[in-house]
């Protein structure tokens, strides 16, 4: 059962980023209107040429739901090309405690997961004392889930996806690494797949 | 006559920003779908309590053509958020020249005007004589006109209004500043138009 | 007692940014090499008339210890201008657990307090037992606290300020933005007093 | 005869960057107070291992006077981690032209030169005129010279360097990256020798 889901909200189109490098070369003769020469060369100069730049012009948002706190405190590590809109625990923990949303990923350690179950009782019976979310907040372990909406440009998806497709990052990372690059329309894919340096599967 | 040409080529949809808001204080149950109560949100929240990162996630990209050497030096110092694409003069001057493409901007003083003639002149014959053109682009004066494909989002748009829509601005940034606003959609234009510090008509 | 305890490693001196305003007009002759003309200098055009960008030129490097989890993620947030390498959890649990190094920050509430110290014991338990630091991360709170180094751009540091020194602010967050305030050499108050929204000791 | 003069004005100590990288390890007892391990440390991470981000501690401001407007357009789009404060022809122009502080840079082609010699004339006789220095500046070849104050980060200098070091790049730009080499002591170079692609003596 997976933790992290994820929705595609907007993607610009592929078009965008050959329009951009045509107004470099002044090639728009050249163009076939999106067809395979444009695609070409969005991967000719933006990945093998490594004009990282118009790469820029393409932004993904997706809307993440279930994320950990210690994924989102790596995840916020990326921001060149990264823009965050983060759940609020000062506005949303006892609402979402009562609502049965709040939610904590469990981990592969059972000494952990009898502590994580504590934990959140202590956190339920936290919310039902009525004690201000800015101090319960403190309580919350790092397998505390959040949401976010999250926009980044074609490069930073690439970035992320190289760091975080390895069996040296954690596991819960890596989740969030291999479902952004399934929640992208397949018509991208030719630009990311040598981004994956280890696949799903693979790894153990 | 304009000098400067805009199309919008692409913009993202303001429902993505009122459903980043709505992430933070999950309210999502509050929503009209991208109606007047979203709208208002963008405004109250994005505006008026200045949480800047929400406007982030809206993204317009321009294709710009007929902008001064002068412009674009000014426009590249707003880097806070924009993308930029530039016609290169290593690769297009000769065949610009040749082809009727290069332009300049005139000037409001006759003698300058009399000036960029005889300098045009001089870059027609260096043309002709085949002189590489990076050694041509060193005689290229700042009234030279530069296409790009720029890409800001709704925060830079907002500042670039504010710094370049008054009368203390050199009028071909201004006059940039206004074919933005003017080759935006309509429905965006309610949270811009406090940036609008003087308006078009009211400059001399 | 406080939890947070900040060392300044670095500062730019300012004659760096009165150096910077006086390339732009070119008026190095009416420099007094750092004195009160050169200071006002800085005033006038980097905060008053709003260049915001000569102050990019001033940085402050501080090693700050001891701030939690909570505050950590809240401070990520400020990514324009701020550059972190922070204390990371997967090298270093165990052993600072083991050194008695390891530290969290209490609540005001004796009801979280009492929480946070069954947290604590659960976590010496999982270090005593091997558990990996990846698995036992999961169960840190987020009163945990982190070190880290932190360089942070004039402006920055007063964009922190102008948000963290009010009574709205959370107090972990806000005791952050008071030290950071003390931590900087009396030669740059000048600048950032103005961005101290309510002082510390006004706030109950 | 160099065209291009660069002063080093400030730079932060490389102990700040292994001071940083010792954060998150928590491994300060391993420092040798900045002597060779350190050292190694942030070749070894910044490089080697590629945590780019630790090298954005380390900051680099130069007074750079002399480089042409062809070559300010290029360096302006390196705007990650690189902050300007440039010379601004609409307030120095008139001034500059008067007190001969005024310059060009010369082509290497000799039509070129020529046509420069008679811009610089025309430039000279609109000054006379009391002509508006932002009508002026339309004029101004791009081997117009800017003086500007600049600070970059050690990533960012490191990524000029590698992109402005070969033959391919236009001999201005090329005479800029290896002169910002040549500003930067000594102690930094056994970090940047690997980003310069070709030598300076190497190229034709």
């Amino acid at each position: 059962m997976k933790n992290i889901k994820i929705e595609l909200l907007h993607s610009t189109p592929l078009s965008i980023c050959s329009h951009a490098i045509r107004t470099c070369w002044n090639s728009f003769n050249k163009s076939d209107n999106g067809g395979q020469k444009d695609l070409e060369l969005i991967d000719r100069i933006g990945n093998k040429m490594k004009h990282e730049s118009v790469k820029n012009h393409i932004h993904f948002t997706f809307y993440i739901e279930g994320i950990t706190t210690k994924t989102l405190l790596a995840l916020t590590r990326h921001d060149v090309g990264v823009e965050f809109s983060v759940m609020s625990t000062r506005y949303t923990t006892a609402s979402s405690v009562k609502s049965g949303k709040a939610k904590y990923t469990e981990s592969k350690s059972e000494f952990i997961n009898k502590c994580l179950q504590d934990i959140n009782n202590m956190v339920n019976e936290a919310v039902s004392k009525n004690i201000a979310n800015d101090e319960i907040s403190l309580i919350l372990p790092q397998s505390w889930q959040y949401d976010l909406t999250c926009t980044m440009s074609l490069t930073a998806v690439q970035h992320f996806l190289k760091l975080r497709t390895t069996s040296h990052a954690h596991w819960d990372i890596r989740d969030l690494a291999y479902e952004l690059y399934n929640a992208i329309p397949n018509e991208y894919k030719y630009l990311l797949d040598d981004c994956i340096i280890e696949k799903e599967g693979d790894i153990k």
